[in-house]
């Protein structure tokens, strides 16, 4: 491999073009295009590997796309994540990445960490490099973020946390949360239990709330009554994920939906296991959210998966649509959750029979 | 909460002062100082709410740090990690930006997705928006973007994946993937294996060679021959995770050093469970890495833990410190890994007599 200083030849120069790239490889422009718009599929493999080590070495590809851009445009697009290392936004923001690429552009994310002070100093910083786009998905939902965005008519798309009517027409892509609870309930009321618990996070933002309420509706439209002590939420954290697993009256309920952080609900199936308790046999579990270990614990969770790649790329779509066309709004995309079986759901009557027998 | 045109009242104006904000909240410039610095935990809460309100509606806390800087920066600083969505990387990206955000910087995360080609794209991007700094962990420890770095004069750190010699005198921070093979076959040899697998991941780059060569170190001075079929590879996926472990001549060898991508591993253990394999009766395993779910699976895997918010605390530190003085040279930094007790090694002779029995 070269020392540093002698490779990367031309990229302080001009741009290289298609034309360069075609004639670097010894092939047509039409080849070249075929190959960089990952259609090459009928080329001869070598051939292949010539454009795409032409197109590298003249520091072609990116830029090509890059040079359809409007002129006043830096080709950047940011995402904020308010829990960076969070799989579930990580998910989307590969897919955001994978449709902005395509489109010529780069994203760079950054993380607020759920601090609102924090999210301000990124999006005004931001805003001095002249972003193009931004999809963000608002530290404790808060709204004055996208006050910032609007002020500085920067296109932005709300991603997850819904800022509600305190901001009247802002773009927002997320998913169904009260869905999530009402299916994950559903899912043990089908199994035959009456005697469900709901195990949240405290939290200001509305979709756990929303998450609670599908649970609720789902329990009411059984006929079953939700007893105190049965809806327990927490911080986000893995100890009070055991705290809660300790206050949960297992033996009364014989089922929960944790619609927790992914973080607590790690410590929850920590505490039933360090005190012997298994699941299915002594508590059935639907996990809302597919944390990687969600088919690694045996047997492996329920659960009910949010659509986080549609989500992902539906926002990236909506961004470059309202970039084309800046007063172009969408208003609201809720998209729907599914519910994945797995072994930790104990049916407890014969689906046929009727009747309630928890 | 206010609409979103009322917000943001004087970010485009000219930024608040400290004496702005103690005038706000009606106290002293050293109290405002106390809570910004998080100093306050002996003043009353009121008073420290009513600080951090009043910063918070004159968009002051990041600006001051931001003032400090030199008129030519722009507060941003870049990461660069080839597997966004890897908690080793995220863990390192957490601490770095704790460390800038002191400093008054905020930091972009992209991804290069292990592509050369995507990489660069992001780096000119970068480039061309005039970022202060970049810490790089390069796809498959490439040299291109360095290059590109060092051209433009933008300060950077090489984080986690060595150039090697091929780039001369860049700084660079990592830890010591010798040690963990080492000290991962140690353990097992401790508790009186001798007949240890490894499974690896087939890649470019030189860390998992060197965990290799720590394992195969280790091995060779416990006199220990390595037959063939021990020493095992594959690509980066949880199926390839679950074929390796498939290859794996369990009975053969009683233990194995999982020194693949915590995906591979993951597809290992499945593997392992699937068949009614479990450990450590039918196999010792030590990983190297901690993710997530390494002390959810039961019993909890013995593993080596990289110092991952150690390399990232290093690596934020010295590019500030690069950003102060241009021509500062660090040379590199490799820091230790550490060995963490599990449940998944089962000790096949007593430690105090001698000889091998395996």
């Amino acid at each position: 491999m070269a020392g540093v200083t002698e490779r990367a030849g031309d990229t302080a120069g001009k741009a290289a073009t298609i034309r360069d790239v075609a004639a670097c490889a010894g092939t047509s422009i039409a080849t070249v295009s075929y190959v960089l718009n990952n259609k090459s599929r009928y080329l001869r493999p070598e051939l292949r590997e010539r454009v795409l080590a032409a197109a590298q070495e003249l520091g072609y590809v990116k830029n090509a796309a890059a040079r359809s851009l409007k002129g006043l445009q830096r080709g950047i697009l940011a995402v904020l994540v308010p829990q960076f290392g969070n799989n579930f936004f990580t998910r989307m923001c590969v897919e955001i990445e994978a449709v902005a690429q395509r489109a010529g552009f780069v994203v760079t994310i950054c993380n607020s960490d759920e601090n609102p002070v924090q999210e301000r100093a990124i999006i005004e910083r931001l805003l001095s490099q002249r972003i193009d786009g931004c999809i963000l998905s608002p530290a404790l939902s808060r709204t004055e973020s996208a006050a910032l965005l609007e002020r500085a008519r920067v296109p932005y798309v709300i991603l997850e946390r819904t800022m509600g009517t305190a901001v009247p027409d802002h773009d927002f892509v997320g998913h169904d949360n009260f869905q999530s609870g009402y299916i994950a309930a559903q899912a043990l009321l089908d199994a035959g239990h009456r005697r469900i618990a709901f195990l949240g996070w405290d939290s200001p933002i509305a979709n756990i709330n929303d998450r609670e309420q599908g649970y609720r509706a789902a329990l009411a439209e059984a006929g079953v009554a939700i007893e105190p002590g049965w809806v327990l939420t927490g911080s986000l954290s893995e100890d009070e994920g055991r705290r809660l697993a300790d206050r949960l009256p297992v033996g009364q309920v014989t089922a929960a939906v944790l619609a927790t952080h992914h973080t607590m609900a790690k410590g929850v199936l920590m505490s039933l296991q360090d005190r012997g308790l298994r699941w299915p046999q002594d508590l059935s579990l639907v996990l809302i959210g597919t944390p990687e270990w969600v088919d690694l614990v045996r047997p492996g969770l329920a659960c009910v998966e949010r659509p986080e790649r549609e989500m992902g790329h539906a926002a990236a779509a909506l961004l470059l649509e309202k970039l084309k066309r800046p007063d172009y709004r969408q208003a609201k995309l809720v998209l729907p959750t599914r519910f994945i079986p797995g072994g930790s759901i104990r049916p407890i009557k014969i689906p046929e029979t009727s009747g309630a027998n928890a």
